[in-house]
């Protein structure tokens, strides 16, 4: 892990920018280490630097947390493949056409949850062994990668997902899986995100101890608050 | 209003009963004072004296709320009409026979909304004229009442409501005048409350700041953090 820059934020938190091999991450430090860790995974369209995922980061690291993101394969400003490039013009054309976009989605997201595993499962590796770093592991946003990672990762003890996209059917099969607890977060307008579908999810999960919040609004509209919730949640998991 | 007793809790909290001509109630008050005032209202067939309807009392009051309960008329320890008798002994035969209850429901409930308002109304004038209480004021519990005094009482500011009893189709028919802030608290497994009912409900609602909570379990599974998450969204509103 070879970090490539530095620098203060206020309330004693650091962010670094780093690469290990070819995945490039962000890791946020607050004042008082080690400190328990947050992987931070926004879904796969979006670069790791977007504003608002940056922002939910510092705000967790000020709170006490050691919050970590990469760009996973295929992921943010990783370079793409022909075929995805290919699959994202298809459902670009199919939403402008207004045709169903159920199955373009299977083909694009499933495949990016498949890769996207083994590069958080070698980030979370080299993240445990830094010293700053101790103490309990959760997840918080992209639901298809954290449904996956949290079945097959023993070391996350707890997970917040946002419901704000495509769930591939593997991951909506395996949702009975997940057994740690779980906070649910879903905005009860998302255009792009069928509130039943979300709500089955909900229902799905294995877990015995699993919450969801639901506030009005569309995709982008998740109000503060919910930020200095999730961080409540990982408080009673994760401290 | 009459006070009948008083007594001292941790954190400097005033417990103190009262009377105000037929309705009997209690109300907390925090060390400092004036305090804004929270309305908190069990579902009609338990009594104030509940042991989780005193326990969020006290703990909303400890946190700075003076929080007020009462009897209203018909409900907990209050004479009931001969009328009121026989549909409750109506609803246990038809609900250990199995049969269909929503129109028994409807003829216990309706009129217990209608009467319960003017109690908790007069309540409210009596509160606001002491001076340990001041600035705007809250609602928490009972959904029915919720939705009926939060339409037609603009003194309540914000509403927090727990989706765990039967709701008059008087009250579902105004609940998109329901215009404050709203949290809205359900037990995903909740025996006596259909999920999906409550589900409409929420989407009813008119107001444009609504959260849903729902935790895993039936009707009293209720975690205790939702007590402290209700807090902080007073704590939004009325602060």
């Amino acid at each position: 892990m070879d970090f490539t820059s530095e620098h203060g934020l206020d309330d004693g938190v650091i962010e670094r920018e780093f690469t290990l091999g070819e995945i490039p991450g962000t890791l946020w430090t607050p004042g008082s280490t080690p400190a328990p860790l947050i992987l931070m995974a926004h879904n796969n369209g979006l670069p790791k630097g977007a504003a608002r995922l940056v922002a939910r980061a510092r705000q967790c690291a000020a709170h006490g947390y050691a919050v970590a993101t990469i760009d996973a394969a295929g992921c943010g400003d990783r370079p793409r493949s022909a075929a995805d490039e290919h699959v994202r013009a298809e459902l670009r054309r199919a939403m402008q056409a207004g045709e169903p976009v159920d199955e373009i989605f299977e083909s694009l997201v499933g495949p990016l949850v498949e890769q996207a595993v083994p590069d958080w499962q070698t980030t979370l590796d080299a993240l445990l062994g830094l010293p700053e770093i101790g103490g309990p592991v959760g997840y918080s946003g992209w639901t298809a990668l954290g449904v996956r990672l949290t079945v097959v990762e023993p070391r996350i003890a707890a997970a917040g997902f946002f419901a704000g996209g495509y769930v591939p059917r593997a991951q909506r099969e395996e949702a009975g899986q997940v057994t740690i607890p779980l906070l649910f977060l879903l905005q009860w307008d998302d255009e792009g995100n069928p509130r039943q579908r979300a709500l089955d999810l909900f229902d799905a999960f294995g877990t015995k101890e699993k919450t969801l919040h639901a506030n009005l609004g569309g995709h982008t509209g998740t109000p503060w608050f919910e930020v200095e919730d999730g961080n409540r949640f990982f408080d009673r998991h994760l401290k």
